[in-house]
């Protein structure tokens, strides 16, 4: 049986000269490729109790909304700033260059509530530890963040030491 | 047991005044919303033969990706512009003011396979428009379009006769 790396596709200099982009659409467009990467995710949290799955637009959505429904849990968005049409909450944090603000409905985690955070990627953390600070800001427990993929060499789990961090791959570079 | 409808929040005058903004946050913060949504999006498409789902940023990615997990089947992004980092076509369209474009992947849909669009509203059918013709111009049939709410007052349906179009919730107005 292929490996679930063998579906992602590595473009060497892009965005920029000496990145290797790690491309999602890749395994998504494989169906076998697809199911492996949600089962793998959701295995390596099969122990964990927990309430919601929240994921960020838009490829936290590609993989937090099939766990949701497979282990029939709701599933919150946390979206960039202007977009959920209730009253929000919401984080700035520091990107490369500049901000980015996240947001989320006030009313989409109750206090109390154990929170798995999903997303496809988790590079500098630094959108990871916004989406803690926004769920923890309304209460809820962050009892573990998966990620299909993991850019080991950003580091971004060192951000987030507190919390129980699951990645399908790991990549050692960046 | 409580029908999808009853999931959907409605907000009057946003995001303008007149306007019944139809909010499907509210659908799948509930478990068993989210599950009734995708299931009944699902049994109204049973009968289509399709070798590809495809679903536009961000929000046909909620509802595309588990249908393409439960029926085993690739899943294509369409995504805005820039997104996508292989080699792209793309497709211009108008919106009530100005234009935007959305991209997919060359080799995300071969010549001769059957898609099935989905997506979580129907309005005026201009994203559905460019979104099949992009489709097409890849060599792609489109068999069919899910959606979970159709505006009707828009006339989006006018706009796409020529395809099969089915929508779990139809509300007359806009």
């Amino acid at each position: 049986m292929k490996k679930l790396e063998e579906y992602v596709r590595s473009i060497p200099n892009f965005p920029e000269e000496g990145i290797i982009f790690r491309d999602v659409t890749s395994v998504l467009q494989d169906a076998d490729g697809l199911h492996l990467a949600i089962d793998s995710m959701q295995e390596l949290v099969k122990d964990l109790e927990y309430d919601v799955i929240a994921g960020p637009e838009s490829r936290g959505f590609i993989f937090g909304m099939p766990m949701a429904y497979n282990n029939r849990k709701p599933f919150v968005l946390i979206r960039k700033q202007g977009k959920l049409p209730c009253e929000t909450v919401s984080k700035e944090y520091a990107l490369e260059y500049g901000t980015a603000t996240i947001e989320m409905h006030k009313d989409s985690i109750l206090p109390g509530q154990k929170v798995l955070i999903v997303d496809d990627l988790l590079a500098t953390g630094g959108t990871t530890q916004a989406m803690i600070q926004l769920i923890e800001s309304l209460g809820g427990i962050v009892v573990g963040i998966v990620v299909m993929i993991e850019l080991k060499g950003l580091k971004g789990r060192d951000r987030i030491k507190d919390y129980r961090l699951e990645a399908a791959i790991q990549y050692e570079g960046n």
